[in-house]
């Protein structure tokens, strides 16, 4: 009868009860926005009177924290947010993963990029083929109708390259200015190794439903 | 006295003479591209009279063809945009790159992925380590500060996602709809072989300059 003063916050339907391993910022982030979007969210901490958990928590409002195992045994969806060389001991820590909804959102990167399965390019391959040329990688992460037509109505596509030679990655990316892109820099070339991948994502997502007329870009603030 | 009716199209003073290896749609792209920003273009080929050659001419207007090392000989930039298996045989019959600039539009795209370089992904090592787990690659190509505040104001930050769960994926995507994201089905947990690589990329652009406030997005038409 006299509930006017209560804030009503509104169940979410599709409540999920979430476990995040990991109470640093990544976890953090998640933790926070999971629960402003009313998921149940409990952190699964090694110490979880910590004061950096406690801290969390604190910020968070509404999210318990506790064992890694207990928080994953009452969720149905953990994610891990620790760092790649925390990985397997939390996920040992877990205890019986079958079933879960395990979100993965770790990166295996070490010292010198990704410690996991990417040891060359076919750009430090081309530069191998052609000695003594200033090897840029660019033009490989859209398809050729973004190139025909880099015209989006809503914002610039980005042209990323790479490449040894500082003059040469300007040159490249005034002709790439020149078909309309936003050149975006993206270092040596070793960098190739991160933007092979990006077009094979892009033939992915154009060949299973997304269609030829997408383009990347960023957004900044 | 009488020119009034010529057009008169002013020279660009940024002019570079571009040879371009490979007649196919990247070549062309670029090629109409170039020749609209006023650079010299020369498309190289291997018989410079085909069909195919004569017929990307005619589309562009303003370019020649000539043979391949012709092409680069009197090129200050060559653009490689021929398919993975003729970059090699186009490199050679290039002749002398020594100082050239190259722009690498290749990619070594294989059968099943890239066919250099990129064997596995901390996400199928992570499915490995939590057997029975439905495991889905998530929130791992953006920094903490964006999945904190999706908010950009020039559209959505998109959070990339893959696993071999499509349920599993469906509420991986809610949850990122969730935090203001677009969520972007990669597909299988493989393509974690390219999200990966989209996570150093954006750390090492963080790093070299970018800052940390930006993110991914897609751009349709």
């Amino acid at each position: 009868m006299f509930s006017a003063k209560r804030a009503v916050v509104p169940p979410n339907p599709l409540q999920k009860r979430i476990a995040i391993i990991g109470a640093g910022r990544v976890g953090g982030a998640l933790a926070g926005g999971w629960v402003k979007a009313r998921h149940s969210v409990t952190l699964g901490a090694r110490d979880p009177h910590s004061d950096k958990v406690k801290a969390l928590l604190h910020t968070l409002g509404a999210a318990l924290a506790t064992t890694i195992p207990k928080a994953v045994a009452q969720s149905e969806v953990v994610a891990l947010a620790t760092p790649w060389d925390g990985a397997r001991t939390a996920i040992e820590a877990a205890g019986d993963l079958a079933g879960k909804l395990l979100i993965d959102c770790t990166n295996p990167v070490g010292a010198g990029g990704l410690a996991l399965g990417h040891t060359t390019s076919g750009a430090e391959q081309v530069a191998q083929w052609a000695p003594g040329a200033r090897v840029v990688k660019a033009f490989n992460t859209i398809g050729f109708e973004v190139m025909a037509d880099t015209h989006f109505a809503n914002g610039k596509p980005a042209l990323f390259l790479c490449g040894d030679d500082g003059e040469a990655r300007q040159a490249v990316a005034g002709l790439a200015a020149d078909l309309g892109f936003e050149p975006v820099d993206c270092g040596p070339l070793r960098m190739a190794r991160c933007l092979e991948p990006m077009a094979v994502l892009w033939i992915s997502l154009a060949r299973t439903g997304m269609g030829r007329q997408f383009a990347w870009a960023l957004l900044r603030r």
